[in-house]
C-alpha cells in the first residue's frame, strides 16, 4: 500500500540530499571536533558550514547560532537564559497555544514562584495583542510567542510583537520550529532575541535542533559541564544531525517558493475538496494569515481517532492533534483555547503537507475521508440526536 | 597518510554494524513514535528493541533506560531528579575527578545554594573512600562518583560505593560514560540508582545517550513539555540514533571480551614499550585498577600540545588531558587532582584503544614518540636544567 504521508508538522521525512551528506560524515568524520588532532579537525570544518547555513537560512550571523538536540530543548535553553540574566524579574508571559515544550516548562516555573500570563486567541487563532501589551510590565523577564501555531498554523505576528517587547526592556523568544523552512524569516531586521528551530520539521532527522540568540543578547547555559559551543551547551556536538541540519536549511531556502505556491495549492484543494464533499465540518483559522502547508479540519459528531485509524487503512497519515499530545484523546489544548465547540474539537484532524506531497495524494484523501466521515457518523449517536434537532 | 586513532576516549568511529542498522532508519523510517498511524506505528517498535538491548547490557529492564541527547545530559537529568525529588536535603557529593558534566553543574548548583564534597583521589587516582563515607549525612541529596575516570582510566568501586549510600538514605548516581562497553555491568544485583552512558563512546554516532534509573527511584524530568518517554523526557525521540546506540550495545556485549584481551594487551605493550624507551616518563594509574583501554602517561619537561601536534604529522590521534578541557592548555583538574607534578603534568598523554586498533597502530607509535620526545626535549629549556641539576 502506499504510504499517503500528510503529518509533516510532527516529523518529516529525512531528504535525499541531507542523507546524502550526512552519511558520509556518519561514516568517515568520526572525531570530536574538540580534539587536537587530524580528526578532531576534520569534524569542525563542515560543523562550521552547517552554522553558516542554518543562519543564512535565518538571516542570522553564523556566531548567533547554538546547536542543540531539539525544539523542547531550544525551548528551555532560551527561557532559561532570560530568567537567569534577569534574575530579579519574575513575569513571563507567552499564550494559550503554544507548543508543550513552552507551555509545560512555564507551568513547572510558576510552582518555583514566578508569575506566567497565558494570552488567549481568538476563535481564528489569532492572539489578543491587546491583552499581551497590557501585561507587559518591569517585572516581565520573557515573553515567548511561537511563530505559528503547530495545530491550526495560524501565523502570529512576532516581528511586531518583539519590538514593543523590546521597548518594554524584556527578552523576546519565538518558538519557530513550524515556521521555520515553510515561510520566510529575516533575523536581522527584527527585534526578536531568540528563535528555537527543529531539524526533523524542516526534512533533517530527528535529533537536533538550533537556538537563534541575537549577538549581545545575556546569556547562560542550560546544559552544562564541557566547553562545546563555546560554553553555551555542553556536550559533545551531534555532528553528522547537525551537518544533516545545514543542509536540510540550504534545501528549505531552495525549496520556499515551492512550498508557498505549489505545496500550498494542493493544501487549498484539500480544504474546498473536504469542505465540499462533507457537511457539518469546518476548517480552524481560516480567516488568519496560516502557514501553507498546514490544514486543521474539524468534523463534527465524529472522533478524531476513529478517522485517523480508518484513514490509515487506506495508508493515509495524518494526525488528530499535535503528535506531542496525541496520546491523550482530550481536545487539544489549541482547540479548547480557540473556543472550537466540543462536538467538533473531538473531530479534528490536522492534515500538514511538505514538498514530498502530489496531486495523486491530495486525489486520495478526497476520495476516501467522505466516506469515512459518512460511516463513521453512521455509527455516531450524537449524529442521530443532531440530525433529529435539525429535523425538528 | 594512515590514521592512527588512539583517542577513543573523546569518541569512536561509528561501527559498520552500527551504521548498517541506523541508516534504513535514517533513511525509511521517518514517522513519529507519537503518531496514531502505520509510520508512527513503524517507527516505535525499533525504539523498543533498542531499549532492551540497551538494558541488556547493563543487566537492567527496559523500562529502567530513559534515551537522552548525551551523556552530560543524561548527568544533569540524574542529579536534578535526585535534589527535586528530595527538596529539603541540601548536600551534594561527588569527586574531585568527575567529568565537566558533572563537576561543572555541581559547580552552578553551589551558587544556588548547595553544599557540595569533591571527594579527593591519591597519587594513583584511587578514590579516599574514608572521606566518602565520612561526609555522608542526612542532608546528602545525592552522591555522584563516575564508574571509571575519562584520563586515567581508573576504576571506582561504585559497587560497594553505592551500597553505603544506600544505607545512609542518599541516592547514588555513576557517570558510567567510559565504563559501560568496556567493562561488565550489572546493574541487577547493584545498589545504584542512576547511571549515565552516551553513545559516541562505545561506537555508535555522537547526539544520543541513555540514563538508567532503577525502577521506584523517584523522578523529575530535566526537559518539561511532550509527554515522550513516558513523561520523563520531552522532546521528539532521535530515532535513528537511539537504533543505534541499541546495535551498539549488542557489538559491545559481543566485543566485551576482545576488549579485555587483545586492546588490553595492545594498550600494555604500548606502555612497556613506551617505558623502556623514553627516559623520565610514568604511567598515572599504574597501580589501580584501570579500564582495559586506557593509557595516561607522563613524559617530564615536554609540553603535550607539542607531542599531540608532532605525532599528528604521522598520523597518531590521541589527547592530551580529556578532549573536553583540550581547548585550554592548563593542566587538567584530574591530573593536578592526582598530584601530577606540574613538570609532568604539561606532558601527559592520554592514548585510548578499541577494538579498531591493530598491532600495527602500536608499533607506529612504538617507533615515533621516543624520537619526538626526544626532540622536544632538545628545545626546552626545562630539561637541559634538570639534566644539569642531574648531572651535578
Amino acid at each position: 500500500m502506499r504510504t499517503i504521508y500528510l503529518d509533516n508538522n510532527a516529523t518529516t521525512r529525512v531528504a535525499d540530499e541531507v542523507l546524502e551528506e550526512m552519511i558520509p560524515a556518519l561514516r568517515d568524520v568520526y572525531g570530536n571536533p574538540s580534539s587536537m588532532h587530524h580528526k578532531g579537525a576534520e569534524a569542525g570544518a563542515p560543523l562550521a558550514l552547517a552554522r553558516e547555513r542554518v543562519a543564512s537560512l535565518l538571516g542570522a550571523q553564523p556566531e548567533e547560532i547554538l546547536f542543540t538536540s531539539c525544539g523542547t530543548e531550544s525551548d528551555s535553553t532560551a527561557i532559561n537564559a532570560a530568567l537567569v540574566a534577569n534574575p530579579d524579574k519574575k513575569h513571563i508571559i507567552t499564550t494559550m497555544v503554544e507548543h508543550p515544550a513552552v507551555k509545560n516548562y512555564c507551568e513547572n516555573l510558576e510552582k518555583k514562584g514566578y508569575r506566567v500570563t497565558y494570552v488567549p486567541v481568538d476563535r481564528q487563532g489569532r492572539l489578543d495583542l491587546n491583552a499581551l501589551y497590557a501585561s507587559l510590565s518591569e517585572d516581565t523577564a520573557i515573553v515567548s510567542v511561537m511563530w505559528a501555531n503547530n495545530e491550526s498554523g495560524v501565523i502570529f505576528p512576532v516581528e511586531e510583537i518583539a519590538k514593543k517587547v523590546k521597548a518594554a526592556g524584556a527578552v523576546f523568544h519565538t518558538d519557530a520550529v513550524q515556521a521555520v523552512g515553510k515561510i520566510d524569516i529575516n533575523l536581522a531586521d527584527s527585534a526578536i532575541d531568540m528563535l528555537s528551530l527543529s531539524g526533523h520539521k524542516l526534512h533533517a532527522p530527528k535529533g537536533v535542533g538550533a537556538l537563534y540568540i541575537r549577538k549581545g543578547t545575556r546569556f547562560a547555559p542550560f546544559l552544562m559541564g564541557g566547553h562545546q559551543e563555546k560554553g553555551r551547551r555542553a556536550g559533545t556536538e551531534n555532528h553528522s544531525s547537525i551537518i544533516a541540519l545545514g543542509r536540510a536549511c540550504t534545501l528549505a531556502a531552495e525549496k520556499m517558493e515551492e512550498e508557498n505556491t505549489r505545496v500550498k495549492a494542493l493544501r487549498d484543494r484539500l480544504e474546498k475538496g473536504l469542505l465540499e464533499t462533507i457537511p457539518n465540518s469546518f476548517v480552524n483559522g481560516d480567516q488568519a494569515e496560516r502557514l501553507p502547508n498546514t490544514c486543521s479540519i474539524s468534523f463534527e459528531y465524529v472522533e478524531g481517532e476513529a478517522i485517523l485509524l480508518m484513514m490509515n487503512e487506506f495508508g493515509i497519515c495524518a494526525s488528530s492533534g499535535s503528535a506531542c499530545t496525541s496520546g491523550s484523546l482530550e481536545p487539544s489544548h489549541v482547540l479548547r483555547a480557540m473556543g472550537v465547540p466540543f462536538t467538533a474539537a473531538h473531530g479534528t484532524i490536522r492534515f500538514s503537507l511538505s514538498i514530498d506531497n502530489t496531486d495523486e495524494d491530495i486525489d486520495t484523501v478526497l476520495s476516501c475521508l467522505p466516506g469515512i466521515i459518512h460511516t463513521l457518523r453512521q455509527m455516531s449517536p450524537f449524529w442521530a440526536e443532531a440530525m433529529a434537532a435539525n429535523a425538528k
